[in-house]
């Protein structure tokens, strides 16, 4: 199972983190982007071609200490193709580097198109006698405001290795607009709990978790302790860390006492480590991977993975 | 104000309707797919130039008839980079025609990657001291489960033409799971309402209507007159017409007494009408077209648009 396989990464490298691979231009060390622009001038192509190089220099500096990436669609589409061809180059490289790739969507489609989404990034697209996977991942992130009809066909790749979030409660701040809602005896980000719950019937893993996660943020510390006590068999993804103002202190609460069952996420507290430093840009590994060995000895100071 | 813009393009034509362009493979008529592998073999470039040259067909077919068009990413993306720059040129050349088109985005993001996503829709990228906007379009469908801070960087755009429209209540069955939900004195669907109406401030046009609108669907009637009476201030997206089961006696409570303020959407009905036919597809121009007039004239059996 394909959470198990998560989970089995994080007991390796004792490490329950997850970096977030969001590149914007502004951000990027300038070498990289200087090298960019004399290969292919001011171009969106000089602009993807420094998010692949960046993204994977992120990649080789955290192979032995983080065990999972998350790639989020949103930054490399962006550009336009070229941002995508570049987002497709990025999946593959990280898959081939150990990490478990987690395909940020943060989006939801109904139909044909639902379906075409989910075979690009877990089946295939057939064209002809040929079949093509585009975006190769072993999980995906993904709304579930749309409900099970945007969900299913994903969901049924989890019977063949492959993991769904769900977006529960986001970490920004105006997610209480909608997902706070009291309906019931229960607020939305519980509702998408139980359709998380609701569409994983055998669908767990040896160690007890479902291949349908969710997302839970981790500025929310009442919100965390809640879910945890309450979904104890679904994986927690909790963006909020770092950058966002979330510290280690608030994320333990997403843990079982195993340690397990979640992965917290950070991206831009990691990727642009180097620009709290007085140098150029050019140790953005070293600083990248100094923020994500600090980032998981804080966390291991709060829980222990066993 | 874009939303001006949009209602003069359907009385110009006296047809409120929009047409979705969401192209699967398999539904493609034969001889567009084999002209596409005789010049790019079985691959994704080869599709990619299928869904190009189909948009480009039935953009063509309909541009004296319907003042509208929507582009699903999601049915380009899933073909990869290929199909991203394919849907780069349809966005293009509907514009050049004269559409009003609307780039039917269906996700939301956080921090720079939101604000990359609306520079790549509605300003530019800048890489360099040159600017790129790999997404041109007039207005964007997106989602609001995120609350404002997902949707600001789009509606900040709305000062300058552009307009955003938030799902409300999606037209599939399972939409009721979280839409319908019942929060106090309101159905989640109307919060994402009240949400539009709060980001509107300052955002009327001439026609009373907001540049912020909201997607609602037809399979629904009772929820659509509901919202119709509250939020006559709302422009209305109205998906489920056609292959989803509902009829022009459903969408005529979307418009109000001068049968102004929302356009009717459907995709598969007109898309591939040419399948209802004998034919082996090359008719499928005029299918379309028939198909279009036909739903124009149902429409308008119900409304008048002044």
């Amino acid at each position: 199972m394909a959470v198990d396989v998560l989970q089995a990464k994080i007991r390796k490298l004792k490490n329950p983190t997850m970096v977030c691979i969001c590149p914007t231009i502004r951000e990027l060390p300038l070498h990289i982007k200087e090298d960019a622009r004399h290969k292919y001038g001011q171009t969106l192509r000089a602009a993807a071609d420094a998010y692949r190089t960046f993204s994977f220099g992120i990649l080789d500096a955290l192979k032995e200490t983080v065990p999972a990436v998350s790639i989020v669609s949103g930054a490399f589409s962006a550009l336009g193709a070229d941002g995508v061809a570049a987002m497709q180059e990025v999946l593959s490289y990280a898959q081939s580097l150990g990490y478990y790739v987690l395909l940020d969507l943060m989006r939801a489609d109904l139909g044909t198109t639902a379906q075409d989404q989910a075979d690009a990034c877990f089946g295939a697209i057939q064209v002809g006698e040929q079949s093509f996977t585009p975006y190769p991942c072993d999980g995906v992130l993904m709304s579930g405001f749309l409900g099970s009809d945007a969900v299913k066909p994903f969901a049924e790749y989890c019977r063949t290795g492959k993991n769904v979030f769900i977006i529960s409660r986001s970490s920004n701040k105006s997610a209480r607009e909608v997902q706070d809602l009291l309906s019931g005896d229960r607020v939305v980000y519980q509702v998408m709990a139980d359709l998380a719950m609701r569409w994983s019937t055998g669908l767990f893993g040896a160690n007890g978790y479902s291949e349908i996660g969710i997302a839970v943020g981790a500025t929310n510390r009442q919100v965390l302790e809640t879910l945890r006590r309450k979904y104890d068999r679904l994986f927690f993804l909790v963006p909020g860390y770092g950058a966002q103002g979330a510290g280690a202190k608030d994320a333990q609460f997403a843990f079982d006492r195993m340690g397990h069952g979640a992965a917290i996420l950070a991206g831009r507290s990691i990727l642009y480590a180097y620009q709290k430093q007085d140098g150029d840009g050019q140790d953005y590994q070293q600083a990248a991977l100094a923020a994500a060995e600090k980032m998981k000895k804080q966390i291991l100071s709060y829980i222990t993975v066993m």
